[in-house]
This record gives structure tokens, sequence and C-alpha cells, in this order.
């Protein structure tokens, strides 16, 4: 009696049946999840994880992933999720080492596909040495979803009595940027409309808190990290700006953007300083330790091409000045709503 | 420049743009969920919280809420979101401490459904001193979601050093239930049929860790807890059979339903044991402390209706049986599928 009438493996795509906590959820957790996942907590398969903490100072956080469509070049809904939620952690200073997984999944989903995201999943938490101990599946009518959607809330344990964050930077600060931008929301949106290139750009989807770790062992001063998702660079340096009351100035010479990723921008009328990145950060330190910083960063293959790209004001008017690259500067707004919708 | 062009008040639904990155998801964040969460964690608007703690042991869980309809009577998708995913903290013998919110909102979502629902998060939330810490909103084109889903994951603080669950249960131990059976289901359902009744049945949803806590302090073992939910009360037990590989035993006659969720069922066709709860719970206690346990139980509201619905048996087969109410003994199993859809 405990074996289910029809195994899973039978079962090509999510059934209603598969969210109704009867024996084909426990099949469907057992045999995906659990054995996707597997580590000794989860094992437990109780709704709690019960984790075992040292530190006393924690970072939590919560974030929904939507993205269409589900695979693309250089990541999926996968990687994104553990990569985008970990690097919020890492954003506070805080090593990502805990992660939940929350499923809504539209009946007529290929089991297969769920099988590919879940172990993009491990490989991505293996990668980072995070767990993913505690999860959830919903099912959803067909029409009523879009494929998967993925919940990954996260837990890191903070390394220093501080967090970085806006009200910590100080006039003449350095503002460093971790690499090229707008790799992540080309390739999706490419992706999204067909379109073809000689060599298909790839997300920039990675883990960010192996900088940010250098950068504490090398002892820099964080004042603010940012990670430049929705938004882009320019949303990002706008709301710090506005955080901080203070005004920040940038270079547009100084902000790396490749060919390819530049060339997709104006053939789909996009800023490139507004699309999505999800393995980018700005890094504000204390210009006397922008260099050493750079240094620290450049050993990092993913933040292998980091540079200054601007300066904190002594201006308090909570704005972000832009000079181009033939010297005109402007203000750098956030946009009203959106460029590209299902980006993350 | 740092006012919106439009006032979120003009915009009377969800636009895609609110989920984009930019100034009105900003704007949305603001006026709904920071103002309607409002504490000074949220207040510092990061991607992640940061949380002081005086536990090293602590129990994290996820939980993501589809319900179809949004409100029904005795509840609503929001008041099931905190309810949930705080039971399942409490389950682990936790205290609710922290909740994040992740929303999946549908273009065209009425903004003032939307602020319904956090009021009634918030209401929850300051019910059981939680606090929602941390959030994040996507959007998905109209059709490709369902009004709104929400994630809360938690955080609980561990009051003991030991987690009650399968494998602590012992022979002999008694099986308490901490209320009548299947309103939540029977609420949803009839709302979702157009069924109408004289007086509506109202869901049970509500916070199980006042009773977990009344029994810590009064002393009483907590061998496992298991919250009522998806499955209900049938899947449960048989789920605790299989984990602990003991034989437990229930009597139909013990185990209260209401007479007009019994008549519902009926209409419906549905199996009381197995209509989903949200605001019940089995615990499972040495014998000796059955009595004590259930005095505790009876005195907070929610669980004055508690009574002992079984024991534990020698036998190692990890099936659960029942004896009805005119003595006839069979296996209860856990369903295969799901007999409610979109229930939580």
């Amino acid at each position: 009696m405990n074996t289910c009438p029809v195994p899973l493996s039978e079962h090509k795509t999510i059934q209603m049946a598969h969210g109704g906590g009867g024996r084909l959820m426990r099949q469907l957790i057992d045999q995906i999840f659990v054995a996707g996942f597997d580590n000794e907590i989860l094992d437990e398969q109780s709704d709690s994880a019960v984790l075992d903490l040292t530190s006393d100072r924690l970072a939590f956080t919560t974030d929904s992933y939507v993205v269409q469509p589900l695979f693309f070049p250089g990541a999926d809904i996968g990687k994104l999720a553990v990569c985008g939620t970990a690097n919020d952690l890492a954003m506070a200073g805080a090593r990502p080492v805990y992660l939940s997984a929350g499923f809504i999944l539209e009946e007529g989903l290929s089991v297969a596909l769920l099988s590919d995201v879940v172990r993009s999943m491990r490989q991505q938490a293996d990668t980072a040495g995070i767990r993913i101990v505690t999860g959830d599946t919903k099912v959803v009518d067909r029409g009523k979803g879009d494929g998967i959607f993925i919940n990954t809330s996260g837990i890191g344990v903070m390394s220093s009595q501080t967090k970085p964050g806006p009200s910590a930077i100080r006039e003449g600060d350095a503002i460093l940027l971790s690499g090229d931008l707008g790799r992540h929301g080309i390739a999706v949106m490419t992706q999204r409309d067909g379109l073809t290139f000689e060599s298909p750009v790839e997300s920039d989807c990675d883990h960010l808190w192996p900088v940010v770790h250098a950068l504490q062992e090398h002892g820099v001063t964080l004042r603010c990290l940012r990670d430049l998702t929705r938004g882009g660079l320019a949303s990002a340096l706008v709301e710090v700006a506005e955080s901080a009351r203070l005004r920040l100035h940038v270079s547009a010479r100084a902000i790396p953007v490749r060919d390819d990723v530049r060339g997709a921008c104006e053939l789909l009328g996009l800023d490139p300083y507004y699309v999505a990145n999800e393995g980018r950060m700005i890094v504000i330190v204390p210009q006397a330790e922008a260099e050493q910083a750079l240094i620290c960063m450049r050993e990092q293959t993913i933040s292998a091409q980091a540079t200054c790209i601007g300066r904190i004001d002594g201006d308090g008017d909570g704005r972000v000045t832009i000079e181009s690259e033939i010297g005109v500067k402007r203000i750098l707004d956030m946009l009203s709503g959106e460029q590209l919708p299902r980006i993350c």
C-alpha cells in the first residue's frame, strides 16, 4: 500500500494531483526535490529545517523568479534563483548559507524540465557552499501560471557587525563597478525575441559573494554594496543616491559595455545602463582604498574587469549625474516603469 | 524629479511596470508594502534584513500560497500566508519570529485588493508577534498568473534542544487532535462552487503557536506535532506512521466533525479526514501526560475542543488503522492525488 500506483517516471508532465498533499506529491518531493537537493537537513522532510548557527547576527532575504524563457544563454531560472538570492545576502556583507525553495508549477509542465531546473539549482548551491534546506511545491491549473515560478529565501551569516549601506557613504568615496553591463538582460531578451547573433550573448548570472569575501579579507572598508539587477546600473545608483542624500557622479567613458551588447541594445531600443545584470555590483569604498579594492576585485574571474566609474560629490541633493563619452553632463534618473518585463 | 509622474492611487490596477525595478515599483513598495508592514527592519529597504537573534538554533521554513478564491469565509490568502508558515515553525517547536513576503502579482490586479491582503497579513503578524522584515514583488503578464501568489518564508527560534518529530514517538503514546476537522477546505470549496448555507462554514485558519507554547510551558513532552493542511488528518497520520515506522490507531467516534461540515462533505463527495485545515494539529505525547496536555490545550480558544483520538500501537508496519463509528476497523491510506486543488 505504500507504493504509488503510477511511478513518477510515467507522469511525463505535472498534474494537479502533484500539489495535492497525497501520495503523488510525496513522490514528486522524494524523487525530484529531496533526491536533487540531497542534504541531511532537507532529508528530515518535515515542514521546517532546523539550523545550528554560530552567529547571532543574520541576514534574511527573499526573491521570486518569473523569468521567461526558463532557459537562456548562460543560465536558467534555477541558476538565477540560487545566485540572485545569494547575491542579495552578499550585498548585506553576509555569507550565504541556507536557502529555501518554493515552487509554483503549472499543470502540464514537463517533469524532465523541472528536473533540469532542480539540477541547475543544486549545482549553483554546491558551487557556492549553500544548502537548500526546506521547500514547498504548489501546482496551479493550466493557464494560471507560466511553467515554473520559483521563490528562494536565504539566510546568511554576517561576518561583521556593520552592514554596508547608503548611510555609510561619505563625500569623496569611490564608486567601483565589478564588470561589463547588460549581458543578462540581452541574453534573455534576444532569446525571447528569437534574435540570433554570430555568438550569443551569455547572461552574466553568477555568485558575487566570493568578491565581497575577498574584499573583506583584504580589509577594504565596504561603505555600500549594491547588485545591479532589475533597473540596471542607473536604478541602483539613483536608489543609493536618494537613500544617502548625496550626489553620485559617474563617467560613461569608464563604464564597460561590450560591443555585442551595445549593438543589441541599439537594435532593441534599450539603454544598457538600465538593462538587468545578475552578476554585477557596485562597490563604494573610501577613495584611499579604491586602488587596493580594484586589485583585489580583479583577482576574481567574475570581477576581472572591475573599474572605478565615479565618486560621491558633496552636494546633498540625492541625484546622479553622468558625463557622456563626449563630455556632456546630464542627470541620470530612474525609469518610471520597466524596460524589460519578466527578466528575473 | 524624485516624484513619480503618476501617483499610485491613480493606478487602480497593477501594471507590468510595477515589477520593473523603476520608479513605479519603488512607489508600490513604499505605499503598499513598507507602509503596510511598517517596522524598523523592513524600513531599511535594502534587499536583505539583518536580524539580531539570541538563539543559535533556528527553524526555517517556506510555503507558497495559491488559494482560489483569494477571500473566503473566515480568512483570505494573506491571513493564510502568515498563519500557514508560522504554523510550520510552531510544529518544529519554534516560536515564529520573522517572515519574508514574496508577491507574484498578475497584471491587472486591483491595487485596492492587494492593499486588503497586505492589511490582513499585517494584522495576523501583529496578533502573533511576528515581523515581516523582507519582501519582493514580481509582476507577470495577464493570463500568466492568477491575481496574487504569495510566498512567505519564516524564521523561528527553537525553545528547546529537541525538535518534535516522528522519530521521538514511542509505543503507547497518545494521539491528540486540537479541534474539529475540515472547515478550511469546506469554506474555500463552497465559496468556489457558489454553494450557500444558512450560515457559511468559516475557515479554521489560525495560529497554532500559542497552543504549542502553552504545552511547552506546562512541561508536556511533545513527541511529535503535525499541522493538518493539504491532505487533512488522514495524510498527516499516514506520513507520521511511515516516518516513525509504527502503527497508529485512531477511533472515528473521537474525531470531531461539525454537522454542517459533514453535510457539505456529503454534498461535495469529500471525506472530511482528507479535507484541508489551517488551524488544526495532532499532538503526540506520552500516554501518562495526555490528560494534562488536554487540560492545557482546552484552555486555549483555538483548541478548546481538543480530544484524544487514538494511540501508537506496537506493530512496526507504518500503517494507520481507524475504527469506524460502528466498530469496523480499516486501513486509512494517503490519497494518491488530491481532493481539493488550490486550497492553500
